[in-house]
């Protein structure tokens, strides 16, 4: 028979579990850690931390929240859409000042450097390269030494967080500041990367420090904090700082909420996606605000041409089915370079971190620099062994002006050409902003401006140049250069379709569009996400099943070679991310082979703090089944307890007691004393660890009551259920742990639809009332009923470590 | 013990239900059923069906597919997107044809009726009278004597469908045939009624056709059925299809995908989406080809005036602040108008259910044409009683003609205005098509072309017609009328802005847009698709944010007062969705108190037919646990049988045996003698109730053996699970049943993310190969570990029925 405590203590903890708000999604975070070498090292929680969902909320905070009721909730759901606010303001605001500054570094650069190239091209070139290697210096000095998480894209870190795997520091105040003003330095100093992925990373970051209160130097009020007490709160709200980073880098905000819902998380819910809708939407409108004021020339260089938006609707309204062919080789060209680029960037990633960079900062700082220096001097060397070219004749009513005035955006840039009616085509793509290059090469009714030597040449160095950049210590995105590579050779692709197509009103701009999509497609294998960016980032709707069929194409044969981009990095990191299909070989196995020969670790509900330090320290193990004997010696699994909570129950001693007995058997209501905070995890720390703890003898002595703070329903699955079906369940909810069970010996009941459907309008009161008096009335029979099935419960003797 | 033959069978279960492609997601079916009246008739199978997404594969089958191994997985992978091509083309020539009916016979209407009244209004009014009765006449006959499944938009049905609530008859070829024919005549009719709800629905017909090969009438060869033997493959075929038809419906591809995965379906999985996006892109292809196709007049009335696009790019580019409040009350409006008219529909169509169409069917057709009558009396009645306006000079030189050519689309229409230079407001958006007065709501640089008291006017017949039209025995969609009435009070409140802020660069049409979407938004509460649909069916990206600001608002104000419209209508029709968020009271509920005291119906391993027929008879379950007793007397749950299997095998008779032992006592596996797609309920179908089974009495005293029909592992959950947890398992992973079990005494194992880690590149042999070699070793271990186990499992009389 359960003892009467043991019933005080489980619904204690059963209602803790059920008011936490919305604690039904679990999320796994999990015991493999990531070394820097790419292996998995099982059981080790020192660099990639455990993240739980499962919330314990104090006696005190439940009374409170129980008395506010429905109030709380309007509460609590109106500060999450006022931190959807202000994520979407801070991430707007932080993408406008990184565009602002990259511009004006870029612009003054360039104008200085073609100023300078009227006297002599050798100190042009030398003035061109110091300035390029100055803002990426800036940009490695901080990555190295002030925030070495903000190296990279930070998309697979985040997506690994949002999947619950925490890799320490990527969420910090120091990563925000590091990821911002590296990207200045990184793109303003020409290197074959973007700050797309970055603004992601970054609008991540603000919503996670908006989250936890703000850094750990500086915090808001707590009644604030209060609100996101739950991991999954915070999760949610960093989800919308993904989205408030696309919808702010490409001023996408439709393709924001896309990207943060099929590539980021593993699950989908309609209310956070709504949340998260309104954060795109209040971006939008920040960096349009932004973008008006600059117009009135407050921001220096920052015009027309600073915001990503590459409108090619002048371009070509139709197709005809002949086009089909081309662009389908387009999409296998882009699955195929993607791949490529996917495999070589993994290959040269893995050398640089098992080689290069465990040989200390300034081996990174001088790479970089390498990179930097080499990227100049292609940029600028290469379009000088390029002929000049004459400007056309017939783009002369085409508004576009040829050579393009110096100090302006635009095609047909002059470089070094002396006569006022060339162009230098290969400058026109090397010699400029990436964001420029992009429009020259989108850009419609300019038929023949490159030619195809000068595309190829463009098409090679660039490739090589962003497999070579990397991985190095900046913040990297690769949407910019995924696109400059897709788009130049579409470009070509539509220089062939229009030289043999010739009677049809073919525009090559519009198969450079078509090349950007297939290149992303084959590199990061996103789909609608991609689609409407692209779309959304054109401004061209026109092209939509144009751009479907090719990103169909390229993820297709991309798919053949490799995983997509993000999740090869996630890999080499060792984040593991599960796919969103379980393996082949799933199939045939039960979950107690997923299981394996592991050695289940219990705790009894009442346990000596020395066997708890002993237990902790003997594995690594992150959650522990607690097991309660009944009076008649049986065994019963009462719920999970998470090394986490039991480190702060260690460290806080205040749960301590004399006597082995249950805390509640005294009669009364488990006091908890703990602040709800304490268990909640900060990001910005590396959270408990077991040899943070410091007992005195006498702690050792002494006893702790697990019950009110186990999760007293964790998942279950019976032991030969079939891993496919283990999988999507695990990710579905994503969850942390499953417990394997044995088979059932009897059904309660059973739960249909039907169950599931409460009518709340009216019945509201006398359902909840119901359910009052079942559980009023219930206690009695349960207990009858569980005594009954007690009794019959099996001794199990030798299971409880 | 268990007995070996047990372990025989359980393996054969096993095997079978793990090999089934994609076994993973069950998808709840229900046993409750829905009457006429709305209310909810508990565990009633007549009406509303159940669908089984639990497939069991016989053995021959399976051996083949085990043979054929992966080759087989890239047959089926290949066969579906055939099929997913094949949906995309159906669906984009059904749109096609339905459009170009509706465009000639609406064409060639009014072209009649103009000409008619230059000699006589009153000849005129008839003739244009009679025309929209003989249409509507011959869709309400179609419907009502043909296919009654295909009245009203099937929006509702099908989302239940996709919810796993067949409703009968929704996806027969004659409802496709009736939806098909019956829009044409209601839309063709002039009703305030759209064709983009029956799209979706001829779209998901089309898909189920094709998914089960053919109408019951004409088969496609087996071989491709084999394919989509599990329902789960029928219903994403289904999923294709909505997208598919939004995609034709609005050329909205991207609109298309998100709808059917944010609205109709209750669970994501990226590989779906990846096959949705394909079908789309495949009708936009197809829809795109014929337009062209008809561009050379091979289409009679139907021009460019024909596929739903209202192109605003011509329209306001830039907003300013000022111009957000009057959006947010367009916001409001929009909530507000949205939810009334989900609350009269719901009432008027609740009393059109109770009272008018018992009736019979004369009184529907009654109905119909009186509600037709009505609306040609106020379409052409009241331009009359409205002034004509006198041409703005101004406009001149936009290139709008004032007013617009006899037999053109256009703005301004004349009517029986005498003078040359004059226009009818009213009969320029009433008398016309429901496409060309949106397009002429939408239309640019018109501005004070519409008086305020026209378009006050407007609004309330239409809103009211529309209401009174809802619900009648005619495919009947609410898009097009729901845009009618939110472009109407958006121009409005746009006339009031721009005499307001006279300064500003403010056009109507872009009001009239954001009122569109706000009534949208406020009636069927979507989001990112309604989104994109808006934005693809305008053509302006620009106008996102505000889009999604106004859909924000108009949601929120909406929700406070009721459920969206489909909602509501599924409720009205006994369609027990689960909607995407738990219920409040859910929270402090187990798992246990949802089942209530339902008493669980359980059968033995080896029954008595004449048990399983009484049993059956006896109560109106779809699913019953499956127990079987070990050697030494003790029970053990060894999985789930389903209603509809049993009765297919008490049907065939094949499986009956003369011993009450096992069939696999006698050693060898099972042999199963059915063929795969017997226990596939055709959709076509009302499945096999009990009634249909006739026995013999030598037959009722045979015995059947389940084990190798059940389902092995279900989805479990502890008794006092919060409710909370258990409603997000159940919806997150589509599932039909969930076993309530007690705490379980012991835990065989926990898996974490790294157990599901399985790298399967270049250790898929080893995996393999362990996993066999598991396989192959275990049995005896797992029987010793289970001998322990079963010796200790309690012995629970009294539990089988």
């Amino acid at each position: 028979m359960l003892s009467n405590h043991l019933q005080n203590g489980m619904e204690t903890a059963k209602l803790l579990w059920s008011r936490v708000p919305n604690s039904e999604v679990e999320m796994e975070a999990n015991s493999v850690a990531a070394d820097d070498n790419g292996g998995y090292k099982k059981h080790d929680s020192s660099n990639v931390e455990s993240l739980d969902y499962e919330v314990i909320e104090n006696s005190a905070y439940r009374q409170e929240q129980a008395k506010r009721g429905k109030l709380y909730m309007w509460y609590s759901v109106a500060v999450k859409w006022f931190f959807a606010l202000l994520i979407g303001i801070g991430t707007g605001l932080a993408a406008v000042f990184i565009n602002i500054s990259v511009e004006n570094f870029a612009g003054w650069k360039y104008s200085l450097t073609f100023s300078i190239i009227q006297k002599s091209y050798f100190a042009g070139f030398l003035v061109y390269m110091l300035i390029n290697l100055a803002l990426v210096l800036s940009s490695v000095y901080i990555i190295t030494f002030f925030a070495p998480e903000a190296a990279g894209s930070g998309i697979p870190e985040i997506k690994g967080y949002l999947n619950g795997i925490d890799t320490h520091g990527i969420l910090l105040f120091r990563t925000l500041i590091g990821k911002i003003f590296g990207s200045i330095g990184s793109v303003g100093g020409g290197l074959a990367l973007g700050k797309e992925g970055p603004l992601v990373h970054t609008g991540a970051c603000i919503a996670s420090l908006l989250g936890q209160g703000g850094s750990t130097k500086y915090h808001l009020s707590s009644r604030w904090l209060q609100v996101f007490t739950s991991e999954r709160d915070r999760r949610d709200l960093v989800t919308c700082g993904c989205a408030a980073g696309v919808a702010a880098a490409f001023r996408a905000p439709v393709g924001g909420v896309l990207f943060a819902l099929e590539e980021v998380t593993s699950w989908w819910r309609s209310q956070l996606m709504w949340r998260v809708f309104f954060t795109s939407a209040i971006v939008a409108v920040v960096v349009r605000t932004a973008m008006g004021w600059c117009k009135s020339g407050n921001c220096g260089h920052f015009g027309s041409g600073g915001f990503i938006i590459w409108d090619i609707s002048g371009g070509q309204e139709d197709y005809s089915f002949q086009e089909l062919l081309p662009m389908a080789v387009i999409g296998v060209i882009g699955g195929l370079l993607g791949a490529l680029f996917n495999q070589l960037t993994l290959y040269i990633t893995h050398w640089r971190r098992n080689h290069l960079h465990k040989r200390g900062n300034r081996v990174k700082v001088i790479e970089v620099c390498i990179v930097s220096i080499i990227t100049s001097v292609i940029s600028f060397g290469l379009p000088l062994f390029k002929k000049c070219t004459p400007c056309p004749e017939a783009d002369a009513n085409s508004g576009i002006d040829c050579p393009r005035p110096p100090g302006m955006y635009g095609n047909y840039v002059n470089f070094y050409c002396s006569n006022n009616n060339e162009y230098n085509d290969l400058a026109t793509i090397f010699f400029n902003t990436q964001d420029d290059a992009i429009r020259n090469l989108f850009s419609a009714k300019t038929i023949h401006e490159f030619s195809a030597q000068s595309l190829l040449t463009f098409l090679v160095m660039f490739y090589s140049l962003a497999v070579i950049t990397f991985g190095t210590a900046v913040p990297a995105g690769q949407f910019v250069p995924g696109i400059m590579i897709g788009s130049t050779y579409g470009r070509l692709v539509g220089m062939f379709v229009v030289s043999f197509y010739q009677k049809l009103n073919i525009e090559e701009g519009t198969y450079a569009l078509l090349g950007a999509a297939s290149f992303l497609g084959g590199s990061m294998r996103m789909t609608v996400s991609l689609c409407v960016i692209m779309v959304e980032i054109t401004n061209n709707l026109k092209l939509l099943p144009l751009i479907m069929l090719v990103l169909l194409i390229s993820k297709a044969v991309g798919d053949a070679f490799n995983e997509g981009l993000y999740e090869e990095q996630a890999r080499l990191r060792g984040i593991p991310l599960l796919e969103s299909k379980p393996k082949y070989q799933m199939r045939t196995m039960t979950a107690k082979e997923a299981c394996g020969n592991q050695k289940v670790v219990y705790f009894p509900r009442v346990v000596k703090v020395a066997d708890v330090l002993s237990l902790l320290r003997g594995n690594n193990h992150n959650g522990f089944p607690v097991i309660d004997h009944t009076r008649s010696g049986e065994t019963l699994v009462i719920g999970l307890i998470m090394r986490s909570h039991l480190l702060v129950l260690l460290q806080s001693k205040v749960d301590f007691q004399h006597s082995p007995l249950p805390c509640d058997s005294r009669g009364g209501p488990v006091p908890i004393r703990h602040n709800l905070t304490e268990f909640v995890k900060p990001v910005s720390s590396k959270g408990l660890s077991v040899n943070d703890i410091h007992l005195t003898p006498d702690d050792l002595e002494m006893y702790i009551d697990l019950a009110p703070f186990l999760n007293p329903s964790p998942y279950i699955v019976p032991e030969d259920m079939s891993l496919t079906k283990v999988y999507n369940l695990f990710r579905q909810l994503g969850l942390r742990h499953i417990l394997v069970v044995p088979r059932a010996s009897r059904v309660i009941g059973m739960i249909t639809r039907k169950d599931l459907l409460i009518e709340d309008n009216e019945d509201a009161d006398s359902v909840e009332l119901q359910s009052t008096s079942v559980r009023d009335q219930q206690p009695g029979d349960r207990r009858r009923l569980r005594r009954k099935g007690d009794t019959q419960q099996p001794l199990l003797d030798g299971l409880i470590v």
